[in-house]
């Protein structure tokens, strides 16, 4: 078990469809994944961001899906994190492909809850982070928020962030910037919320079943 | 603010489409909410079932709409209580029209969030009951879980319980039963979590923002 | 039955909040249906826009809930109409609670689809209407497509118009230019082919089963 | 342009997470898809099955994501098909992720509508084809359609069809057995509107904007 008064430690799943290693434009979510990264290092909270599209994680509903299969570490982060948060954009009202398949892989996890009663999750604290140009980011905030509670993952209250709109002609910077400014407030409270209910779990674990 | 060591308080809100007064055949909703119910009281929570049906409440997006509108009452017990739940059946794929008109008629306190940057409902946890004929409860669970954490309330982990089928024969009682037996883990868990948080957040507020 | 070569009529279901009565600023909702309206006119097609939150339509899934209820009178309207249009606006990922009670009032219908194999709705065309502030309209013009499906409509490609953006200073008048210059292709486009598959529909009636 | 008179084909986008070449159990989706492409035989339909997970259709938004990429070939059975039925298994509440690229990659031809006012799926017929144990299928149902809508798809009445519940001890036989009978007469319906449509629109195409 976590020792009070450890740094909590956050991973981020970020499931944009652009491949950093392509050199394609950079991502939309990634960016505003990284203002919520730059409040929760205020909050002295260690982040980590996997880039899902930059591993091969197979189909499947397994752990562990064999040779080749980058989920298992993937996997292990996971496990070793306080803080878990959910970035994803928006294609055609669903999260990407990508979000998706990291939920179809975890849901081995589900299987032990129902057989045991008990999750590997409990105690850990989940986000969640969208970017779409005017497609509506509440359904599936609410998809992964539906996901999470099942799995034990707790949610603070204003846990997830967003940003729609066009910004076909900006550069990461200038997005960047944009986003920092806009989200100020929204991002703040996130990553506040986060590491506050991070550090409550820690030092009050949820009563086991 | 609420003194550490008090009873939490729990208010259900039933958006079954049956009334009450008219004699109408017996809610499922209603009944799986009271299995919740019998297993906050034995966390030592005093709960309270809201029959939406029963109350005039006019279409709107203020707290207040006047003459006749018993909305303004209910908000008072839901700004009383440490827990809320909202407990609804399925209609095509949606919550009830009850259910969301309960949630259009919040929307005053979501701008005051706006506004302020602080919520009435902060500090209180969530709790989702929802009955339908294999119509999926997930989605709806999900559109409740994003505006609750949009509105400054904490969900924890199973804090929903479904229950999926036809039962055109079943009694009250009988239902009742069948609920109590097949649902009694979820339940229990979803009210053991419901009032751990609640006692939990009224000894450690979130910090203001 | 129909006969081929009347001019097709179309029905607006439209589910503002806004009462009209108590002069209540403008809805955006209904200047985005008056924008298809005037599109389906120039196809020949005879509109009608019922505003629901000015009725009395009690909760409920029966096509008549008794004494005061005027949900009979819009139900004839609906089953005389070639073209069904819900227009609805977004509250919280959601159709207005007043469009969610059109379709609980439908229900019967559906329970006679499943009994006899037949729909009153055969032969009819579906449209949508959805206004929001950057709410999504997709996941909503979804849930609708599909319950309109299961009623027996037809749905033709493109049959959906969307405009999300707050406009709080905007007039109606402003408003409506604003919404005929921006969607003018969209609004064409949903018009024509409703107007198409409603004449289509009429004489070519699908086969019964 | 297409002959009237041709036999309509129908192409299935089967995204079932189950390897076939790597001997894992049997598809419920595949098996409820079979029943449907019985159905659609009966109509004088030509039917083929694609099953995703066996090919390699990378992430990304384009119709062609270079070297490996089995996603090209796959479009061009699409392009020649007057029917198109998306056939996915339910992950926690939304379509399966390979469903989900199927989106992603069809995103470019959405531009060319975008840009071009005409698509080139218009004229084609859509259907879709869920199965889940109790998730709740009309919502992915309703994902789907609002695509297929935007696509320029077209969708008759009661084009979907879905089976819920739990057969782990079941054989592809018996299964397919149950499938038949249960869902006899929606699956006829379906590929009845479905083989009507197609003929329909191949005779009467909808006007170009």
């Amino acid at each position: 078990m976590k020792r009070p008064g450890t740094r909590p430690r956050a991973v981020f799943l970020l499931a944009t469809l652009k491949h950093k290693r392509s050199g394609q434009e950079f991502s939309h979510t990634e960016t505003l994944a990284e203002v919520v990264i730059e409040c929760l290092k205020a909050e002295d909270v260690q982040c980590e961001m996997i880039r899902l599209v930059d591993y091969d994680i197979p189909a499947g509903t397994k752990s562990n899906m064999g040779k080749g299969d980058d989920w298992p570490r993937i996997l292990e982060k996971i496990l070793a994190s306080d803080i878990i948060v959910f970035a994803t954009p928006i294609w055609w009202g669903i999260q990407s492909s990508l979000m998706q398949r990291v939920i179809e892989r975890l849901d081995e996890l589900h299987n032990e809850i129902l057989e045991t009663g008990k999750s590997r999750l409990t105690n850990k604290v989940g986000g969640i982070v969208i970017t779409g140009e005017e497609d509506g980011e509440q359904h599936i905030t609410g998809n992964i928020a539906n996901f999470l509670l099942n799995m034990g993952v707790t949610l603070p209250p204003h846990c997830s962030l967003s940003y729609q709109g066009s910004y076909a002609r900006a550069t990461k910077n200038s997005l960047g910037k944009k986003f920092s400014e806009e989200n100020a407030d929204g991002a703040e409270k996130m990553a506040r919320n986060l590491a506050f209910f991070a550090r409550l779990l820690t030092e009050n674990n949820i009563p086991a079943s």
